[in-house]
């Protein structure tokens, strides 16, 4: 009844519906500790409300810009050029300087929406992208970019995780750092997770930015040359992210359907463009035997009960082990490409398609803060629900 | 202030808390189609309250038994040999062979709870359970066993599962087939996903059993030495899992947070032993370029729009796209082995373990069913959700 | 497509929908100290999951059972002589005596389901009932009984509401107690609401049981006769009931929609029968000015911050006050009736119903256990919420 | 922790905690069409997310106006003279003139927050407010007016409330009017709520506007009067409000924890300043007997079936029965008064109050739109899930 007289889709593979349209809510995440979004790329803005965080929080504006202006695009050569300035208003939940324990409202408004002639993919579906998807579930869509898929609403997500990220750090000393291991087929050293900082991950050795976020230098100078190439030929390249959480307590987690891991993995999943997700030794499990596998239990110098090796990554029966938690996502490719791809037009007829200007040749570097922003989320809520339920 | 008296943990990492005991609850999946489950491995008995199911759908005792049968201990040489009946009762939402869309009980109950002596994993931690991290989160812990993480609440999601997979099947043609493809070194060789069927799983060629759910018989044959031989050794081995969706029309799934992909996530993550999931190419894409990695668009000999590959795994932007779905799942080798292991006591004392009879050599030919009870489970959940917002 | 073939249903107003069923879940309630229920008048039974109990508390059987006693048919001559055992069984979550902190599954079958004709309630909607609104929803129902909607599902509603009370008393000293003070015209008189014992609504002054549950001994006898003259004359009475929760600390609640009173308010207008909530002065304030409604602040003996009087019911801006909670539930005279009532059959043609035997004259005795343990789990968990987020 | 030094609270009546601070999320209504909100009285506005919202519903600023107007200060001499636009801004989920599907933010930013000087209200206890419980709750609060407690915070529900009324009336023809029907002793006589017009509760006889929202014009002269009076007196009045909803389709509603009266006592219940809640014959049906309540099933003149009176004000077993559903809700006198009040400061000693300007003498006529947009919102969202599960 609501839909405009022009769309008629028929998005059914194995069966008979057509001209049906639909669409759902779940724009929350998070039990205790949750955040709401909403925003497109070609609207006003983006806008988060975070409920859940406790009284007495110092908070400003200053204390988000530094993860979204990692997240921002134009940031350097090798990331999108669309400009935006990404600056945070806070609405609502702090009251001189502090929170107030009320609901936390943010808008970040956005300024770089060119005009121009949409028609384009207005009409044809970009292949890799969310158009004939979005079609199929809403029956039309905002054509003037990816609207509610696109990258832009996780600046909503880097806002509330700088939140969690203050939260956890003060409430039990946690710390969430993410950075890149695999571009292409170069592929990161990296010793010791837990060890990796935040200095490493975004500065080079002699001080420069480092532009992809790989802390091993040798690898990063190869990706960034990677990534260069591939923008040279119009094309595109994936790779594989690290996020390490190092100070969580034991004993965070559920054991059945809340297992950390599963809210790590749905997190992660989340994020666009991320094809899968594993911690610990993660896939390299399947050909392992147990007696290789498992981690051995031990005493600390401390005196606290530890395992020998991480191979669990963190998390044993879904619960932290008080030891690093070590999370990997691989990242596709980015879609959109400025070389002419095959594709059909909504009525399904065939036709080709170029993206315009200002794509990711790698999501990857931008990838590590809105990973970081989630994985975040997930420890501040865990943490929350974990304080709810223990004995005073 | 309920804390037994005997009970002192310390389960922090990186800090300086002590002494505290904690939970909380997460229990149930789901939205729309929502399970809520309640067991312990040595207790009387698991219980699933499944919640959204509608009404007129024919349903008995005996539609659920299939799926428990192929999740039971028991059935082959190369599982546990626990005996378990795993007979459920349905005790409401079902009037006159047919779903009264009220609530759904079922309760499975636990009959061979053998009384043994439990002194030793009382007081040890076995090495890649959850002993230690129950003991971090709840200050103690049902220690006949698993107890609340123990493989044995996967009944409860089993049966569930069953009723998602009549659902989805009434609702929209949907079905799911779960197969092993790859256990050890050893890897199975699968032409097209999309076309295993659950025969091809259960079955070899020669219509005997197949016990390690390859539909690729060689590696199947390959497989069960593999398992044979850990067992032999007192060891174990890992392997992967790929569950396929097909029927599934467009258009499931939400833009953010509630990505359809998201949930497959957190769904197959929540299963026990499980450090890996990845959808389409996986982890693949991390050296691919978007020009090799793009499934372009194309149109159907039936007309409808549909790509010509499917590296995306059924997903874009983490709604449904009307090709098949494919997932696969890391899990671990089991962690319980019948050799000795270092380990300490709840004291923080060294000592050693070995953990007597009835384990899985290989988690995954009964893995297999848990893990499309999951995925039923997500699609019917999701179909539910899409439902409430269509326009009719 | 599920819908059973004899079932036509316009369960529609103002419009045009025809011949549609539907249905949807709601079978679970709180937040942190989450039930879930399942369970129908003439089924095997009722299974209620409590899942956020914290640990340790020490629990049994035995616990479950003096409120399930309360809430029992046939416990005198003004009830409905129905003969249900209601004895629990614990099923999950307990370990030598105490909660582990898991998910905890009871089950209390029904014993007294008579086989008898149930043709005339199949064809016919009974005045008052959910018949014809149960097949406006669902197309078809459970024609036994109430099925779900019977007030037998409240028995998985005072089993989890011991627990519930159990956990209250035992982390903060709360209370809660309800007692009858109207039924028809006669109103009993309650000078201090927060100082009527669980003793005075059980039994009278001379040890005799409280049959009607009003601490005003003059009043219940009157109250025992109007009932008395009710049945006899195949008619039923309305009351109301009055609930006090006392010993529960300021700062429960949140500021907006789960404000303490709102969530009382659900919880009681979910039980049947109720047709108005109210606390403190209530419906009495509609003629108040604000200089006489005001409850003026001032120190306790103890000097601590409280108020002169408690108009405010215990509640400010939905926050607990500190003072005694008191809240008031008005529920309609039984609908079924042992005399001939006008009524239409499912095709719409005229005809009569008169109810046979079994039913309560009065409901006011048997709703207060089910009022009671409504308000403790309400007060279980917005606790459990306050002590989340609570600082250390 | 985070607790600013100089905050000490001891909010505990019955017991021994002292010096702890708590709070926790609550922003959230709703389950398929669910609003989240973010905003005090005095910082930049306030912001609500719904989430849920079909795809290709018309939907402009414009649209939403209507009812802010309504619920604006300073709309007449009879309510607040606080000066606020309320002028929204869609920010999100609506695209060339038509919803998208996604979640929808709407920011309505404050305009008044007048400079000055709050030092009263920042260390007293203002009787009847949340100040005190909100210090119980959060250990400090912004003093600068209620904060997330005003009744400010209901813009954003109206504004939501204004997309749900559009929502009900494009799906179902749905329609929700409100009025008041007493204040102080002044009773409207109302005969038919179901035939009481938006036009009537706005507008007199004589054309000019209906400040008091009574449609009794000869009560609505006589409630002004009151209103008048009081203001003169420096006191405030209570009253009730009745909200009618008409062409909902029977089988809304779920039958036990979310019935349809449930959540319609909790939407109310989370306004501001109700104190009791009751539908068709509420707190009167306590001396009722059975046979004069029920109401009988008969067939009307288009063959549906549908009762001959309408006491169960429009639902049975909590699902509605497709007569037009009838509520009512008590609302307290204003708590601030410009006359002296005693109380204590947050240390507990003996001060007096008097509260300046800008109240509400009288809170109904601006209660009505809130309590319009609650119903609304809660009708919205059972027609959704209704709809999720409805057979096709």
């Amino acid at each position: 009844m609501f839909l405009p007289d022009t769309v008629r889709i028929t998005g059914r593979s194995g069966g008979c519906l057509t001209e049906v349209i639909w669409f759902m809510p779940g724009n929350s995440f998070g039990q205790m500790f949750r955040i709401t979004t909403a925003g497109e790329s070609h609207g006003p803005g983006n806008v988060v409300i975070v409920d859940g965080v406790p009284p007495g929080l110092p908070l400003s504006e200053q204390d988000l810009i530094p993860d979204l202006q990692r997240r921002r695009p134009g940031q350097s050569h090798l990331v999108t050029q669309r400009r935006e300035a990404d600056e945070p208003e806070i609405l609502s939940g702090v009251f001189e300087g502090r929170t107030t324990g009320t609901s936390i409202a943010i808008l970040i408004r956005n300024t770089d929406q060119r005009s121009r002639d949409y028609s384009e993919i207005q009409d044809k579906y970009r292949p890799g992208h969310a158009d004939f998807t979005f079609d199929a579930r809403y029956g039309f869509r905002d054509y003037r970019g990816g609207g509610r898929s696109s990258a832009r609403e996780t600046t909503a997500r880097v806002a509330a995780g700088a939140i969690a990220r203050r939260l956890i750090a003060a409430e039990f000393g946690g710390a969430v750092v993410g950075y890149v291991i695999q571009i292409g087929s170069v592929r990161a050293r990296i010793e010791a997770p837990e060890r990796i900082t935040a200095d490493q991950v975004e500065s080079l050795p002699d001080g420069s930015p480092n532009l992809v976020r790989c802390p091993d230098p040798a690898a990063a100078a190869e990706m960034q040359q990677v990534i260069e190439q591939v923008r040279r030929e119009t094309d595109s390249i994936g790779g594989v992210a690290e996020i390490v959480a190092t100070g969580v307590p034991a004993g965070l987690g559920d054991p059945v359907f809340d297992k950390l891991k599963a809210d790590f993995g749905k997190a992660l999943f989340s994020l666009p463009a991320v094809l899968g997700v594993e911690y610990g030794v993660g896939f390299g499990c399947a050909d392992r035997r147990g007696s290789e596998n498992n981690d051995l239990f031990t005493t600390s110098d401390q005196g606290q009960i530890c395992t020998e090796t991480n191979r669990h990554g963190g998390m044993l029966g879904g619960i932290s082990s008080g030891q690093p938690i070590v999370l990997r996502a691989a990242v596709k490719p980015t879609s959109s490409l400025a070389r002419e791809q095959k594709t059909v037009t909504r009525g399904g007829e065939p036709t080709t398609i170029s993206t315009r200007g200002r794509h990711d040749p790698c999501l990857l570097p931008r990838f590590v803060p809105m990973a970081e922003a989630m994985v975040c989320i997930v420890l501040a809520d865990h943490w929350l629900r974990w304080k709810a339920l223990k004995t005073s």
